[in-house]
């Protein structure tokens, strides 16, 4: 779970880009970078911590000069958190310097690695996007070979923005696994994982980079577009639209928060049979089901839950007792609103059920009578092996027990999941096939080969 | 605008000070510090920034031994930004080492500060709180009476939490126009800003402290509590359920939530004869008025902005092309929600207008086709003297212009207040009568004597 | 011991005070800051750290305009470090805005605090000087008799810089047992610690401020300077030259390196009957002692130690072997140099005796074969009551010990310190009298009154 | 010019490579960095900044667990200073992880980068030190061959460590231009660049790493030790002694501080004509032989300046005025010491010609009456390429100029170099040839082929 942003022929590049990457944060806070290139030197600045922490005016004015740039945010877990792996990587080859941004996971990346390492290759992080460096120093003839020679040696799900000189260039894996859209703002083109980060910036979206396709930019034009590799099938993430997009995104020419007021709707057919005082979400994503829910049933929506935003990671927990302050420091039920009501409550989905089980105590703790929970996605049953960085099966409660279970597990009165169905449904604006999306995380029916060696890795 | 909070006879006392102050940030974002006493010698530790990345397990836990503390959080516009004016205010004087945390403004402070310059004390601060303490410094007899005479020649609007060896005093003026409140956890007294504090670290929220009411709380219990000056009818400030407090802390026996949303539903009467495609409210104080307004009004309820809060005062601006990009980098409309639509639009009021405006001008040029603009209070007409910074007359929109100039200079299709009538009664749950608020921003009539010497700061 | 600078009538006022301060740094590496007037509101900017670390471009000339300013740097043991105490004090009383810094230590301060808190008195510091701004601030009359008036009440040593509006006011107390003096830079008057600060920063030394005397300069010219109390006859700390000031310093008509020089001098004539291979001191401040007795002695002079000036503080001590380790970092023998000699080793002073016995040891672990220890001052045998942070009699190893006692304890073949008479006579350029001096350290002999009730702390 | 460490078979491995980091740090102060091996995966914390800021407790004992350490400290010109070249580099290839810390100058650096370029590499940094792990990674065979065989492709100056798992490499060049020491600790051995290093944190110099040797140490015991490449007449860098080491550190069996003093004995000689009242230092390198000087003189040895350790480079230069205060800050004479004196000053070297002239004129300007300028080593004629920092030969005065136009350019008196015979005399202790130097900043002579391709860098 990263976001990636590219910008070119533009004198403010570092500037859009980080403003950029700030449209993005929330595909990932642990670190952020930018690469510019253009006028002097390629350079590459980046940190641990939030967008708006690292970059400043000292920073983007005077030392990231340039016309072309590109950046990084990414998530990772705490145990793996490190400088050495933020992005954008920038390097010296025999085609000069270079630097790339990653969003996804490079499934067969163990398998390149020991190749490459037999031909005497070093590595100076462990993430998988350096090995695509590696083949691009390694390969031969155009720019535009040398970048559809290295990818097609890829497997699993990468969007990528690539720099070199006053050339940028997107590309997206065949399956077209994470999202990746092209935009213009005046006469430079933009390339980014979502729509919105274009238009924050006073861009336009134009189109989605698409899956297997390699564009290249410069000086304002489209110097070259094709497809690298034969697309499959499209196989877009569609739990980008349940909860790692943002709402204002455009997906397959709906909004993002259109496909989520939309599965509240379908939800509230599921449940049509359920009666409740109030709707209400958890916050903040579950926040378009529910008024989706509200509408098709009626039922008076709610906001239950007051979320205070200044809560950080870093504030303390000195013992159990005051852990669990942290918690509703956070989130804090209304008592008023939910005391002695029967609540429809809506997340976005279920993944270890600590924290929704958490949610759930602290609401009946103030004193709610009922809860009918309902979650705006199937249970997850399989990990994810295209960049989103969901636990191993044994974690997954949806993996390893019956909804029945997990509702008493949850100690809810009633628990449903929109059914895969109702989701492909609230996702396809213009009633397009169930095939252009992945759902795996849903099936197990994984859109490419996975086996025991298949590398798995966050961003 | 600031935050107090007292907490008494914990082990845990800088920790649940701090937890306080996080939860009352919304009331000032500017400093935060916090005083403790009853092991150590009182100390005081104070810092400009948020109390998130003041407060670590480093300085609660082992700078900062008590049993009791109070804290504050501080709002001050930047001009006046300084380490130097950061509460507690913590002194040693005749009775020992006392420390006082204050919210309000002391509207005689120029007259004290003469009167104390002349007997020969000095001033550290620049804050009208000092004075307090220079008069308590001079008082004699018992505790009680110490801080009871020092409090009868202060004017104006004060709530203020004292900490003295083991004893928190909590303290309101007579006319009690900052909120004040008493609550409990296990064996300790909390006293704070809101009832929303308390309950966020588990304690319960036990009554308001009376205006002209002093209370002294030592090991657990209240050992006196009285009324130090004769109550004037009370003038609790009515802009804080408009837009200062936080939605779940309680006032007269419903939440601010509860009042916010029968504020949209007293507009939606006054604006019955409306036809619109959609309510929509300003993020995040507009929120639950746009709600009342939708369940009143039956009009479709919508979100139509997406707010980052990532975006922080840090972000640079380097010239006014890119200043635009900060604007919609905090808020932006969702094209696909306004476009082509009649729309109402809540905010919680108006001030200067310019922030209305630009917000305005931005769902223009998504394409709205009309705008009924809603303040969920009446225009704003005159200055605040009891601790709310607004700016002098000459700054205030509605001091200077009718309701059609003002529509005009924002460019709406309606512009609509609420009545101070639908006002009142939107906040008084239980039919109580109008005098129990201060309205003196919308009605020019001040409970206090107001004239050119008045001293006017913020907090 | 602290370090004090004023400066007047110049733009670049705190950019000279700071560098100032950088050459006092010597005095006190605990605390810095510096106040400003003369063009905007006056100002103080302070922090724990060096000089170097706390001011810089921005800070200086942005944040502290002023054509006047005074400085100070403070020293403080460890446990009572904190910002609460860092000078100047600034503050704001019947006469305006007032900013003052202090070297020294205010024997009746107790005394006089009390007399404060009964009349109503607040503290907002710990440290002595903060009874200094209470009286003037009670003080009436013009300036002269107002800072007159005060200083009268206080007793014991007192070098003061006091800044109000554009006028510079430097202060002595009537024994002068602290150095103070005047200097001068183009149109601008430096008052000053030490004449090195005047002179590094390009200016000229004019004399010392007198015991007893207020200088009160504005505009570039001495508005008045008087006697305020009738000098007793002078103390001024020898101690300043054994250990403490700056070796370019000039204190009565000669260096304090000539001073030491002299010491070292004296110090062979002592000990003419000890033959050695080399004379070496312990670096820093035993150096020009160890020139002038090998000068004297025709010992060859050796430098047999080498001083890492890149150990500060902040490094590690995980363990009691390891910690070990940041003795020889800071100073280590060097082994060729010293290896089976008989030296003469040469120290300014001894305290407690645990840093000098460290220092023997290690000598000998690299095989010194005998050791003839040196100091250039007799044996000090009582606190000190005047500013020097010496430690109560009972952690004073000559107090307590023979000096034979003290050469077991330190395992040295001899042990010799400088005769009163001698130190006297290195100090004394012109063959002034010994009543010049306070050396109430060797010999106990106050020149003030000393009970159980005297104050003292450090600065 | 940087500085190596290497620790082994010890719990404190990064606690002991800071402390000789520390005692290196005169190497190198724009940045430090720690590799760690032996218990957790191998692990590399650097930073830019002094060895005292970077490290500490926390990084050391929590960040950096290991039984075997390599460390770096690293100069350079403040134009290309950046975190991306700070050392050790820690990378991951065929042969598992390996980290490598670099002292010198790869003089066929571009030469072998092409050659790798071609094959396919990819550089993260702009270092020469990178394409030894690239060589590294290339080779296959026995850990002693890979190493071997890579480091017989190199050209230049360089002395290594090497970490690998638990098997620390030092290795130096087969001329041996750069030292490198080998010593022991408890059953730990240590490499590093010099013997206080070793001693410092408790440890003894043993011997050199011989010129053309791979050594290789585990578990406390020398797994290997061989020449890798036949070694041609050493070649040390006599500079090394006259300026860079510290000065009780052991070479060829003798303190470099011995060797100065030597240099100045001879300097005595060569100048036994002149008459002067005193000899002085520029602190602090030209000390010793100032002290040497005189003891061969007879004339008196006197301290003419005082340094100021506390003023870094972060101190302001707001105007070329106060820009002046800079110098002095630093260093001060002592006006007492050279009024009125013919003085004979003694530097180690002169570069530019700058520096010397600036610190003439402030002797001047205090009224010195003759000046003879001495310096402690030939003129330097030429660049160096094998580590030290010089400049281009148009940038050296004395290659552009004669010793009379220089003696005019400084304003000085009289001007003498140490001839190279004395030099080599005053460092070679028993009577070594003077192949054993490379002295080619004062000859010409290069060791090794010198082109126009020939890469030079500094460290």
């Amino acid at each position: 779970m990263c976001g990636i942003i590219g910008v070119e022929n533009n004198e403010n590049a570092s500037v859009l880009a980080s403003a950029g990457l700030l449209t993005l944060q929330h595909r990932g806070e642990e670190s952020a970078g930018i690469t510019v290139s253009g006028k002097e030197k390629m350079k590459t600045f980046k940190s641990m911590g939030l967008v708006s922490r690292i970059f400043n005016d000292e920073i983007l004015l005077n030392k990231l000069p340039g016309t072309a740039a590109i950046g990084h945010v990414r998530y990772t877990t705490s145990s793996k958190s490190s400088l050495i792996n933020a992005q954008p990587f920038q390097i010296n080859c025999i085609h000069g310097n270079i630097s790339v941004a990653h969003n996804g996971n490079i499934t067969n990346f163990p398998q390149i690695k020991e190749m490459l390492l037999k031909k005497g290759a070093i590595f100076n992080h462990t993430s998988d996007t350096e090995i695509l460096l590696h083949l691009i120093a390694m390969s031969k003839g155009s720019l535009a070979n040398i970048v559809a020679n290295s990818m097609r040696k890829l497997e699993g799900a990468f969007s990528l923005v690539i720099l070199k000189d006053r050339t940028l260039i997107g590309a997206r894996d065949e399956n077209g696994f994470r999202p990746l859209v092209l935009g213009k703002i005046a006469n430079s083109y933009i390339i980014s994982s979502e729509s919105s980060a274009v238009e924050v910036i006073g861009g336009k979206y134009i189109r989605d980079i698409k899956p297997g396709e390699i564009i290249m930019i410069e000086n304002g034009r489209i110097k070259k577009s094709f497809l690298y590799k034969k697309p499959k099938k499209q196989n877009t993430c569609i739990f980008e639209q349940v909860y790692f997009s943002r709402s204002d995104s455009i997906v397959f020419g709906q909004t993002v928060k259109e496909a989520r007021v939309k599965m509240g709707e379908y939800l509230a057919q599921q449940m049509k049979n359920i009666k409740a005082d109030i709707v209400m979400p958890v916050p903040d994503t579950g926040y378009f089901a529910a008024l989706g829910f509200s509408r098709a049933s009626n039922i008076l929506f709610e906001n239950g839950f007051v979320r205070n935003h200044y809560v950080g990671r870093s504030f303390i927990k000195p013992s159990q007792t005051l852990r669990d302050l942290t918690a509703s420091l956070k989130l804090r039920p209304i008592k008023e609103v939910v005391y002695g009501k029967e609540i429809v409550l809506i997340d976005d989905s279920i993944v270890r059920g600590t924290t929704s089980k958490r949610l759930i105590n602290i609401l009946k703790e103030v004193g709610v009578k009922k809860i009918h929970f309902a979650l705006s996605c199937p249970p997850i049953i399989s990990s994810c092996y295209y960049g989103i960085d969901t636990p191993s099966k044994e974690h997954l409660i949806a993996a390893n027990n019956s909804i029945e279970e997990m509702r008493k597990y949850l100690s809810v009165d009633s628990l449903t999941f929109l059914t895969l169905d109702n989701l492909v449904k609230a996702c396809s604006f213009s009633s397009k096939k169930d095939d252009v999306f992945c759902a795996a995380c849903f099936t197990g029916k994984y859109p490419t080969k996975i086996s025991k060696n298949t590398y798995k890795e966050d961003c």
